[in-house]
């Protein structure tokens, strides 16, 4: 299967219209995505995507196309045979390295080209992706991943040994996954924008469908944050889980000073 | 004075061809530059540029551009009453900074736009851009900061003392700066790419010219970096100054190695 194709779509929402999503430092989101789709010569196509909040979705797209060159022509076999090799490939090109490596712009750009190989691949195996890493051994697992300036920290062997080591138990943790899911936490309820109306009714909805994690976002004036979070407490009730996020607008001191003040809401960790 | 416009060009030079520049990562660099114009209704033109080695540049311009809604319509004393504001408004724009802030792409293409800022400044001022800073207060210069995410290691007011304490000696170090330069060491003698004869005799031209420190790129073959290395050492003597550069091609464990092998050629640091 040859990828005869990279197209890159520029999809963006106005979701800033209804406040969703918005935070301390981001007031304003539009959730948009760089939306790749990889076409081959077998009728199978590759989808992949990089987030972004609106303005520069564009340069993200500029970014992608920058890589086509690496792609287009490539044999899906020959990629996935050595998958290190070929993030290794475009992550570091000799001239568009000059740009990250893995950073910024070129390493959403990069995600999304990834993402959408991972897409085709499981395609072609038939299998979700998450079953498709699981059935991998933990030699081939370990191929995946380009160990450049990651063997300062964890060599190829030293990983392959740690995934060896938990292999006895695989099968269970499918089974359990498979029985009860993934865990997860809802961010939905406590948007940065919204009515503190908006966040009760929300608290209520997430725990009728049994969520029992929720994110609250904080970083505007301390009365807010405490009276927000207090809500959020009230709602959840004294069991359930709280978490705070304050998204980068504090320095250390700051943090210190309101995490202090918040302590008395018991979250998880803020 | 207001800045009407802001244009962008996409400059490449086919350097390459000549393998300067060369390095162990960097093995074909074409020289580039996302070059910005900013136009006044004054006629003064404010020209800043972000370097790149080739593919991507397109990349760099578009990212140039996103920047476009907060830079045209506004007056240059405006910007220059209150820079490190300036410079906030555009790295932590509420929906851009997802794509950076302050890193890869991003942080190259703020670069370009407020190197240009820094231009028109000092050409609306008369003076060049050095000499511009260096005739600022402390209390001016730390004003041009955007401190956000400093202030855990440094504060305006800690700054402000720092250059306070220097102010009395700031006339001797302009007079010495006026009458010796700056120090600097090129890197244009050891360009990887280049033969050894076009080493030697660029080590020649460069100590005929004055330089005392030379940088050498490494990174390859063992044995070819210690040739290299070696050669340069003979050319430029036993008192001059040796650096040695790898540009990120190794990982700690083969760095000591390289460090060991190297160090009888007595670099002073690599």
């Amino acid at each position: 299967m040859i990828i005869r194709a990279l197209e890159v779509l520029d999809l963006r929402f106005p979701t800033s219209r209804t406040h969703a999503g918005t935070d301390a430092v981001h007031v304003d989101p539009d959730y948009s995505a760089a939306y790749v789709v990889l076409k081959t010569d077998a009728g199978l196509e590759g989808h992949g995507l990089t987030f972004t909040i609106g303005r520069g979705n564009e340069v993200c797209v500029a970014a992608i196309e920058a890589f086509r060159h690496l792609v287009v022509g490539q044999r899906l076999q020959d990629i996935t045979a050595d998958f290190g090799a070929f993030w290794r490939r475009l992550a570091s090109d000799s001239q568009l390295r000059w740009l990250g490596p893995e950073k910024g712009v070129i390493h959403l750009a990069l995600a999304a080209v990834v993402n959408a190989i991972w897409d085709l691949y499981a395609k072609a195996e038939r299998k979700p992706v998450w079953k498709l890493l699981a059935d991998m051994t933990p030699r081939q697992l370990v191929s995946c991943i380009d160990f450049r300036y990651m063997t300062d920290a964890l060599t190829p062997d030293e990983a392959i040994d740690i995934l060896e080591r938990q292999a006895g138990t695989k099968a269970d943790r499918e089974r359990e996954l498979r029985r009860s899911g993934f865990p997860a936490y809802t961010t939905s309820v406590g948007w940065m924008g919204y009515s503190d109306e908006a966040v009760r009714s929300l608290c209520r909805e997430a725990i009728a469908n049994g969520w029992t994690h929720f994110k609250v976002k904080v970083g505007g004036r301390l009365e807010d944050d405490c009276r927000r979070v207090a809500l959020v407490r009230e709602e959840i009730g004294p069991d359930r889980t709280l978490m705070i996020d304050a998204n980068q607008q504090w320095d250390v001191a700051t943090a210190i000073e309101r995490g202090r003040e918040l302590a008395r809401f018991r979250p998880w960790w803020m």
